[in-house]
């Protein structure tokens, strides 16, 4: 096999043999094929596509080229969940416990924040001691013991995948749905799961605009999942405001402490359940409203949150800030954002929350850049809600580096306020099971 | 500017402006942009394309990056003519020192032979002595003083053009029109004439196996020369049989000095002379029939090939074996190949005579290869020539190193003949003047 003449076929839209990926990329991860016959294959396949089955076999590649962690292949109760990024998104912290507590196990490689939104890796660290950083011995053993383990990808897994994203990153060759599609699966599936539900968030805090991108995505990643023999769902939820009330990363996991112990929002807590009941069907442990009323019953009798502190505890964490129910990390200020019109909550500009995080330091602008945990936001006022002049909507947690009048505006721009009755959005846009 | 952003362009079908084409082609040849970054913004191109104006531009980029040769932009004497490259085609050896005594100067940088085809240079290198490695300012005083210089490419022309081409070659990026116009145009204009005449090759020994590809190229090298503000025409010319009789970088160089002494083949004249219609009246010298009749009286007189011999010994080469009018490099043996049937001649299998000759060690298989000067063939019947059963069809001129029986065989299996008639092909099949 000649590196140019895989490329030549791809340039010419013909299918690639999952034996010619398989040559190029692991050629690739060992140094014999140079970046530049990467990056013309790259370019190749973002404007000439891939098939799902072609997508299927890069993903392997890409999972083969580094450490694979096998649980039992045979049952399904090995489940992810992974999403496609939003503001104030803590689903899967709430989630992995909950699902270990009804049966399954959950074993879950998570990132840091990318672009306007946040990590659920950087979430965590606001949890005095809790390690990211598991070997994969200390992984796998978590995950069998405790039932969940969320934590980062180490250098072992998907080399392949590390090298072709940076080299996406300086080639214009990032938004290709079968790159991203297989970076993403390359990861999930190496850390060990059977089947993976994904939550694909859609809306002006989202990386997908609009439902056509949604479900090509959606349906892409199905595809490929079935090429591969995995099982797999997805939903695509409403990212045109924040989930949930709180954004930022220790005030997240104060929110997820509420969840967990049945006092979450219900705009949160019905997608929560909603990826649940799809991660207990694909386990085969319940399905429907049975699989509903077992996660209430979970979060009911505080075995939920028992799983929580039990994950916490294998990865370091202390527990004891968690349990005592007060915020984990304050901020070193609050600022009250009130409503200066009345009327009904039409739009809010979730990207921008998301951007506002990252000034006040919540969030990364470079790769590796410390970040403050302790700031963020919490919105008292939702789309549809009817405010009042003066009414309480934002409350800011901030560090001080940024005047307050200056948040004060910024936040209350976010916030589009209309006369007229609004309804609020559809949560739950589309279901694929 | 942001290579990435350039690439990224190119992608979405934009065009690109100059300033961004000079920016991505000064910085890959100073080393600042990569080799992987340079082989995604060609993928792009050769899959979403390039108009005049771009592909303009990433000549005159390409050949800013190195050396120009400037004689005098105001004076349209200064004329080239560039052939795709075909089995048996020494026009340019004719031609230059034809239109060097009909008035004009022909500055001409050749290449050596390139798949199936041969080259130039090699031919020329055939006569003892002949250098194609004049510096510069060799070059330069030679077109002046002698009126015509066939000499090889200088690592100082286009340097961005050289390591443009190597990288296509391993990145699947050679047959894109954009960049093969740009590769040709920069080094051809980098040699200093004012206007080009392209002989566009086509047919089963040519780059260009029909009209329409032949018909694009020409189209699009005239729309950049147009676009350069530099003057041009084309022919496409037959290549549905070698031209002329002798192919064999020795054999056509003796076949050069009949053509110059009156003795060309029909055939190979015709398009001579059309040619060197087209430059002379580029040149402003002389059009039409005026212009054939002017190279004929030139080959009369014997001042044709007096330049030839003159721009011989300019270039070092020993001018006694021409002028006697013997073989200059005779092969070590000559085999006959006799027609086994009667009939017409009904086609020929230029691609494969091309290839024979390259096995008899006559071109490379590998860059920098020494070759054989001394073997090739001559044919003696041509399509639509009627043949006798017995009569001489081809004579090989052989090192020895293959078989005599081999030889015969493959060359007999080049021609097909049949019972019917048969017209002789059109020789030129367009022309845009």
């Amino acid at each position: 096999m000649n590196p140019a003449e895989i490329i030549a076929r791809k340039r010419d839209k013909k299918i690639l043999t999952s034996e010619e990926i398989n040559y190029f990329v692991l050629g690739y991860t060992k140094g014999d094929i140079p970046d530049y016959q990467m990056s013309a294959l790259l370019m190749a396949i973002l404007l000439n596509s891939m098939t799902a089955e072609e997508t299927a076999a890069l993903t392997n590649a890409m999972l083969e080229s580094g450490d694979q962690v096998v649980f039992d292949p045979h049952k399904p109760i090995y489940v992810d969940k992974h999403s496609s990024g939003g503001i104030g998104d803590k689903i899967s912290i709430i989630l992995a416990p909950l699902m270990a507590v009804c049966g399954l196990k959950v074993p879950m490689l998570s990132g840091r924040g990318l672009g306007h939104t946040g990590g659920t890796l950087d979430k965590l660290e606001s949890i005095s001691g809790f390690r990211t950083d598991l070997s994969i011995e200390e992984y796998k053993a978590g995950v069998e013991s405790v039932g969940c383990i969320i934590t980062g990808q180490t250098a072992e897994i998907a080399p392949a995948d590390r090298m072709i994203y940076a080299l996406r990153d300086v080639t214009a060759t990032v938004e290709s749905i079968p790159l991203i599609c297989g970076s993403i699966l390359s990861k999930k599936f190496a850390a060990g799961p059977n089947s993976i539900v994904f939550d694909i968030k859609c809306g002006n805090g989202a990386f997908m605009k609009n439902m056509e991108q949604a479900e090509d995505l959606g349906r892409n990643l199905r595809h490929i999942c079935q090429a591969m023999a995995k099982g797999s769902a997805y939903l695509i939820t409403d990212m045109n405001q924040p989930s949930g009330r709180a954004a930022g990363n220790a005030l997240e996991i104060d929110e997820c402490v509420l969840a967990l112990n049945g006092q979450g929002p219900d705009d949160l807590m019905q997608i929560v359940f909603s990826l649940g009941e799809c991660m207990l069907n694909l386990g085969g442990i319940s399905a429907g409203n049975e699989a509903i009323m077992q996660q209430m019953a979970k979060i009911e009798d505080g075995s939920a949150f028992e799983k929580f502190l039990e994950m916490i505890a294998y990865q370091g964490g202390q527990t004891k800030a968690i349990e005592s129910g007060k915020p984990i990390a304050p901020a070193k200020k609050i600022i009250s954002v009130h409503s200066d019109v009345s009327g009904y909550i039409e739009s809010i500009d979730t990207y921008r929350l998301g951007r506002l995080i990252i000034e006040m330091d919540g969030g990364r602008t470079v790769v590796g850049q410390q970040i403050d945990l302790t700031t963020g936001f919490v919105i008292h006022e939702k789309i549809g809600d009817q405010v009042d002049r003066g009414e309480l909507i934002f409350e800011i947690h901030s560090s001080g580096k940024l005047e307050d009048s200056y948040l004060i505006k910024a936040f209350r721009e976010c916030i589009r306020i209309t006369n007229e009755e609004v309804s609020s959005p559809e949560l739950i846009k589309s279901k694929s099971i």
